[in-house]
């Protein structure tokens, strides 16, 4: 079978009747499971995480969709996270046994679905239309404030939908992007410096590794300190390399790693290298694996 | 959902209508899925491993039992391989969502069922009923030939069926065990010592890991040589220990790892442990893993 995720973000993070209503309807959508749902007051916004064959995906987005642009006015919306539509952010997420042509098909029939409802979508990352459309903080920049200054320039004609300002809804990115992992690593240490410096050598932003954003944390109750990573490609961008070089990075200071921490769902896949890296079996394939059986 | 496995072995390794007519049965048991079958001339046995819920499992080793007793005549058996019934090893196995003994309750049923068709049954390992069965070698010692006169004995009365002898099915043990890993390690040597060494360093029989069994193997046309080990608990005996032993006893010599390989099926839950030490996430849970959701 075909597994395709989706994490949509919605700008409603404190009426939980709403929120509810919305969990309730992806959960309901038949062959659909529901894996995270998870709102920020301060930020007023809510994820959910979703997953099952295409149509179903679609079908359950829809949905979400469907209350959310009913229960939601951006024109009153408040919160501490960038956003500039009632459903902010649809990224669709290849997950097994299907290729990103087909997630793209996915985001683009949503994409018209939306823009029939007359919701401005913009297609970011891998479904972006042009180069500067990859990067979803370059289309949120001035955030809903600014939708309607912006859809009066030619730059910023919406993929799909309407190039008027929709008060009530705002406007909504749709993309197609490789699963991130978000994995943490602590380091015995309360120096935060070396969290800092550590983040620094792994992040593309400073010279590190091209798929790694990177910060330290001070974890001040355990007395260590952490480096607390996106990892955006775990094909190009592996785990292990990653850990080797945190670990390599802080013996230079005689530190040590304390632990490390995988926060929220992991691809089975990015678990692949691994067995190959420390093990390795350079031959391994995660089909090997019994339970992936039951996959297919 | 819960998963059990089953991998009969049966004494039928040349006339493939007679193999294939099995696997077909299994294969169209509904809710079932057929992972391998293999066949040995040499041997003259067969191996069907298959995966479902435990009542599928039951109903596709009916089947395939049914087929086997009727094609197989144990008088006129020979092969290379120890044996002592048509159907000859029946292993139920706990993959996923399922007790020991929900596990137990499926193999003493199949046993009542296959006790009900004359044929003596044993329950080995995880089944048995005394310690002395619990070990296969030990319940077949003397082979089909050896069955009419040990059952005639008082301590090789059968856990089910007649204590009589079956000249065509002989007997047939059944039981419950672990998943067991077959897992090699090839050595940067051409030197057969060293892998003889090493294989003695970690095999339980000369007073390595409990769960290790391991034999050295010349890999001629690679110019290496090979550690072949199965193991038996891979919970209380895990891969990552098994593999760094091996790296440290290599180097003694001076001697690298140049690759290692899983051979067949590999349990999810095995992974885990890796993850575990490699990159210290002590608390990361195959659970985290995105496709899991998808076999609850």
């Amino acid at each position: 079978m075909k597994f395709l995720m989706c994490v949509p973000n919605i700008s409603e993070g404190k009426d939980l009747t709403l929120i509810d209503k919305i969990a309730d309807a992806v959960k309901k959508t038949e062959k659909i499971k529901l894996l995270e749902a998870s709102s920020d007051r301060d930020h007023n916004r809510s994820v959910f995480g979703y997953l099952g064959e295409p149509a179903p995906v679609l079908e359950a987005t829809k949905r979400l969709t469907e209350i959310a642009l009913e229960g939601i006015d951006m024109s009153r919306h408040k919160g501490d996270h960038p956003r500039m539509g009632a459903v902010d952010v649809v990224p669709f997420i290849p997950i097994r046994n299907i290729s990103g042509e087909e997630a793209l098909q996915v985001a683009y029939e949503f994409g018209d679905y939306l823009g029939g409802k007359g919701v401005p979508v913009y297609f970011y990352e891998d479904a972006a239309s042009v180069t500067e459309r990859k990067n979803l903080a370059e289309i949120r920049k001035g955030q809903y404030e600014a939708l309607a200054e912006k859809l009066k320039e030619e730059v910023w004609k919406p993929d799909r939908g309407p190039a008027l300002f929709n008060p009530k809804a705002g406007a909504t990115a749709v993309g197609v992007r490789f699963p991130l992992i978000a994995f943490n690593v602590n380091l015995n240490t309360k120096n935060m410096e070396i969290a800092d410096k550590i983040a620094r050598s792994v992040r593309n932003l400073s010279g590190g590794y091209r798929y790694v954003r990177a910060i330290g944390v001070n974890l001040t109750e355990l007395g260590q300190v952490q480096v607390s990573m996106n990892l955006t490609n775990y094909n190009k961008t592996p785990i292990h390399r990653v850990v080797e070089t945190i670990r390599s990075e802080a013996a230079r200071y005689g530190v040590t790693l304390a632990s490390s921490e995988f926060v929220g769902p992991v691809p089975l896949n990015a678990l692949e290298e691994l067995v190959h890296f420390y093990l390795q079996a350079h031959d391994f394939n995660v089909n090997q694996i019994i339970e992936t059986n039951l996959l297919d």
